[in-house]
């Protein structure tokens, strides 16, 4: 079954795919066959890219830049690089170490959520009872000639639409042609043959394509026979389709009869630990479990950069709730007032994607959003991306379709953020229901459950099924415990029913597979089934989970793109790259640049490094002999908020500059007071304008001048 | 081969080795036999274990104490767990938190190291050129009978244990038996027979037992044949001993051509990025990268908790450096007086084990630590374990001996930590030298150098080959590539020989395999072989690399067993727990308890919380129905270093008690000034002592009063 595959191409009109995304989100991860056809959430993307500043975003000269600048690069690089592997560089590295303090504190020490760090290997067994070894596949083919491996829903998908393609060149009409960045094309495929194409197999084609995710590979396969589909680059049609488990396989242990994966999500390793967590937290409900770690998934041909990688980093948060009480949160009111963009089931049902803002308190109350711990953590989500330094008109909330979903999920909704691959899944909130701990309970035997005192006694009238163990036993025999079983299986309306009958036919049939003829007749001296009243004064419940699941990988490739912009320089034709990160996520806080390589300089910049050091602010000095210009252009593209200049006036009165990234404007004042601006913008008490107001300005030494864009 | 492995038994006495513990340092990763003669270092462990506080360590009932309070969990228990495999629970999870915290404070900030995060999925290539697939392995036996796998080298060493232990027991001399934690055993092992060995039958088992690191599997086969040693559970000779690899395979992406490991160690993702990294620091030398992250190793029979698992987290740095000029460090003045604990090589080779505290200024001066570099770190890793908390009576910088190291390090220096198990390898500090760069350098054909700009030109005379290339290649025709090769990697001294006699004879012999009989003859007209001077303006050079590595969570149990004591109380015959973690490092920073379920307390409670969230400190509520002694007593266990109480003074004049963890004692005053305590305390700004001067003593509400152990 093809499962957890959305893809979120760049444009409607898009051609080739750019890009397809596995979602990383835990939510539909058991069952296939949920997928909205993508035609329902598309939305413009690498076309209307834009800029922090507005600016048209160029794709690759961004991704130069990252590279340049060592945000990420390729892994194994020195031997030719694996696809889907990358490594993090220094300013790669701190922007995700901000990152998860930053979603430590927002979630975890706020909530006191009990964060846990579990192991990536998984034994099998584990894998099996979640779903995951049966279902978590995809279809792949293989071409015959060339050994060539394609995922075959990507292959129907473009041989159809490269035929439309070629219909349409036929027909002479003008096809829009996006500009596709190369480096993101792994197959190369050969030109598109104008060939005119009936109207009735134009709708086929176009109904296909919008069913493309709900194919198994049976189906996927009937399809490239049906319609003659070759791989352009042999000439011949692939083997039929096969599934790929996507998880990476191992042994643990020396004997090979221990098979275990690597995760492809945390949330299993939480799951487990269930029963000591509620202990831990002395029996009270409700609460949440935390975890940041990594996890794996054997992508068939990854692409589009940090965005559908191997290796990839989570932050999955597993919140238990009481499913009875309309699963209410104690902090909802706190979070009502946030207004967020969602984009909702029955909207995308329309075959639109019109997008509503609503504060999450309406939302709840409108049953847009299924319930309160659902919506607080939308809310929460939302207030996090805002912290981190996401665009905030780029940030959405898109809730699943019915067919989307799992079957045990009662809601669930995605924050989206837009780049120029298009809308990415970042964030997965779903309501798990209590899928997960039942089946790992059923599996093992051990209950995972919750044990609450009643405050008032429940008095349950029901039907009871009693044997005379004396006759039961020596009547059937060997057969006593299987229909035994097969009698307390039975339902409550099912009993309702025998009773009846014991009383009318003073026997009853009761179907117990494997004994006799399949039926077993009991006669009522063996047997007594009555309406009886019990009192219980526990409860017993198994909670249902909300799962917020964070792809940091997904979301730090967004800031880049939502922080990047260019500023043109006087005297310079090109544009300069920087990248407005907030000052407390930035990966550098303050560059250190003496004027020149004069003698006197260099034990100021030691003692200021020393000083910023102490008090943990990361800094770093250049004092190469470029201009200062180019030094400070250096550390806007790795986004260094702030730069302190050491010049000769600092040797004399111990005054310095301090430059602002994104202004470029200066201010000049003495140690104490330029040490102190920066603590608090770096931790994020004041801005660059408070500063601004507060400090007497300088205009000097900047050798190019910069020109702001607004 | 087999490498890395280094035993450190609980005692010299103990007849059934506790644990075995791998070297999780790369010092001695690729080549085998180093491995000191384990009687040399071996030091009185659990015999002699203590607590923090002097009183002897009784490990089950710590043990019993870290599972019931969740610092780690046996990962996957509900499905019977997996040997080696551990999960963090919240207190572990957030001890790990700070210390990772701590670690790139003091390292990565402090030395503005480049960090980087790279993927544990590493191509085969890439191992198997350093050196981890052929020979990152140990040796196993399987039992022809119950197919149990047993390590090859325990084997030997149990069954001649077993053996002398029998002799001891035959000749009625009294056995010194050690408390041995039942459920580290993992073998169960039959009774041990009373037979009498003759002397000189004993003497060669010592001298096996005391080799027996330096036997490789053939060997190992071979005594097991010699001595005739049956598995006790079975009673049959285990098969011959095969090499296992202990790193986890995959295969990466879909087809299975493309074999991959889980990494071993963090570090060959950093020197495959060593081109980058000095790109991206301006080509300035020297400089460090930093990495932390899991990583994986398949061990064959895993034991002893934390201290030897499948997966664990490691930091490591790789500090590059200019080979000439001494390997001086720049900030050496700095640290030169920190002294350390030493054991170096000579001490061992005498078979000693006495240590000398000296100043590491000293130890450079004299020439026990080779340089100023790895110096450096020794030192600051010194610091970094003192500012954990690690006690500082119970910390050694042990020196591999000679052949304990691979034939590239200079000089390898431990850092182990006293602990109920041994001495334990928690830090390991090498001079790696040029190792690694070189061979993927010359595997991928890219050059990993440094040049730089001579000061002076070098002047250089030397022998110089050339051919005539007009007549050279039309002689020699297709041959001619694979003879200028082999003229072209002469050395200097076989050039003076050729160069004679190239004037004495006319013509030259040289063997160049693979053409004609392997000798060819080359004549005069055809080749030049003179003495040339040329002159080199630029220097290139492979740096060398000092590897500071460290194993997290080796680091994580001592510093457990380091600040566990025991505090008996007042009419109560058990004595409780106590982890006296230094406030910086504990897992939760603050406990605040109301006096009881009192409706106005609630309020107090979830301001002083939500106050010290803002601040980023941790806390918890415990408003269980447990007496405020009951409260306490559990948090220090969970080594919460404060607590506020909050009773019906509180509600009418705003005032808190704070609780010290270690003392038991209390203070009153008002919420600021408690709040600022806490502030000071956590930061490791203020000490208890500092606290306890300032503001009023309290006695009172402490329903079960403790008394402290001194």
């Amino acid at each position: 079954m093809r499962i957890l595959c959305r893809f979120v191409p760049a444009s409607k009109q898009t051609l080739t795919p750019l890009v397809g995304l596995r979602s990383f989100t835990t939510t539909n991860r058991t069952t296939g066959r949920y997928r909205v056809p993508r035609s329902k959430h598309v939305q413009p993307g690498m076309a209307t890219a834009t800029t922090l500043k507005g600016q048209p975003l160029d794709r690759p000269v961004l991704d130069s830049l990252l590279r340049r600048r060592m945000f990420y690069t390729p892994s194994f690089d020195l031997y030719g690089g694996v696809a889907g592997l990358y490594d993090y560089g220094p300013p790669g590295c701190a922007l995700l170490t901000n990152m998860i303090e930053l979603w430590r504190k927002h979630f975890v020490l706020e909530e006191d959520m009990m964060e846990l760090d579990c192991t990536a290997l998984t034994p099998h067994e584990v894998l099996k009872t979640s779903g995951h070894v049966d279902k978590f596949s995809d279809w792949m083919c293989k071409d015959p000639k060339n050994g060539e491996i394609i995922r075959a829903d990507h292959f129907v998908e473009e041989i159809l639409n490269q035929r439309l393609k070629g219909n349409l060149e036929a027909r002479g009409q003008q096809i829009e042609e996006k500009e596709v960045d190369p480096s993101k094309k792994k197959r190369k495929v050969k030109e598109t043959k104008a060939i005119k194409l009936d109207d009735a197999v134009i709708q086929e084609y176009e109904e296909i394509l919008a069913k493309i995710d709900n194919y198994d590979g049976e189906e996927l396969g009937e399809l490239i026979i049906r319609y003659e589909m070759k791989n352009p680059n042999t000439g011949v049609m692939p083997e039929p389709p096969v599934a790929f488990n996507l998880m990476f396989q191992t042994s643990i242990g020396p004997s090979s009869n221990a098979p275990g994966f690597l995760r492809p999500e945390t949330a299993q390793g939480q799951f487990l630990n269930f029963a000591k967590l509620l202990e831990f937290n002395q029996q009270q409900m409700p609460f949440a479990s935390a975890s940041i770690g990594k996890s794996f998934r054997n992508e068939i041909s990854p692409r589009a950069g940090l965005l559908r990688v191997r290796e990839f980093l989570m932050a999955e948060i597993e919140h238990y709730v009481d499913p009875l009480g309309g699963k209410k949160h104690s902090r909802f009111a706190e979070v009502k007032g946030v207004e967020l963009v969602l984009l909702n089931r029955n909207t995308q049902l329309s075959g639109k994607t019109n997008v509503e803002t609503v504060a999450i308190g309406k939302a709840v109350a409108d049953g847009i959003v299924d319930n309160e711990t659902l919506g607080y953590f939308l809310a929460r989500v939302q207030l996090f991306l805002k912290k981190l330094g996401v665009d905030q008109t780029k940030i959405r909330f898109r809730q699943h379709m019915a067919n989307e979903m799992a079957h045990y999920a009662t809601d669930c909704w995605d924050a989206e953020l837009l780049t120029s691959y298009g809308w990415v899944e970042c964030v997965g909130c779903a309501d798990r229901s209590a899928y997960d701990l039942t089946v790992h309970s059923k599996k093992t035997g051990i209950p995972l459950v919750v044990r609450e005192t009643r405050a008032e006694p429940l008095v349950i009238e029901e039907f009871a099924a009693e044997v005379d163990k004396k006759k039961f036993g020596p009547f059937f025999k060997k057969d006593g415990k299987a229909v035994e079983a097969a009698i307390a299986a039975t339902t409550q309306e099912q009993r309702e029913s025998l009773a009846k009958d014991l009383i009318q036919n003073g026997k009853i049939a009761i179907e117990v597979p494997g004994v006799g003829s399949g039926t077993v007749e009991i006669s009522k001296d063996l047997l007594v089934i009555e309406k009886r009243t019990r009192t219980e004064h526990t409860r017993e419940y198994t909670p249902n989970v909300i799962e917020p699941s964070f792809g940091i990988g997904r979301i730090l490739y967004s800031l880049l793109e939502h922080n990047y912009w260019t500023r043109a320089t006087e005297g310079n034709d090109e544009s300069r790259g920087v990248l407005s990160f907030p000052p407390p996520i930035a990966p550098t806080k303050v560059l250190l640049v003496p004027l020149s390589g004069h003698e006197s300089f260099k034990p100021i910049i030691k003692h200021l490094s020393h000083k910023l050091r102490a008090m943990g602010i990361s800094n770093r000095i250049d004092d190469s002999s470029a201009s200062i210009g180019r030094r400070y252009s250096r550390n806007d593209e790795l986004g260094t908020p702030l730069g302190i200049t050491v010049d000769f006036q600092s040797v004399q009165d111990k005054t310095f500059t301090l430059r602002d990234r994104d202004s470029t404007k200066q201010v000049r004042a003495d140690e104490a007071t330029i040490i102190k601006a920066i603590q608090e913008v770096v931790n994020g008490e004041k801005e660059w304008k408070d500063v601004e107001k507060e400090l007497p300005a300088f205009e000097g030494q900047d050798a190019e001048v910069a020109i702001p864009v607004r």
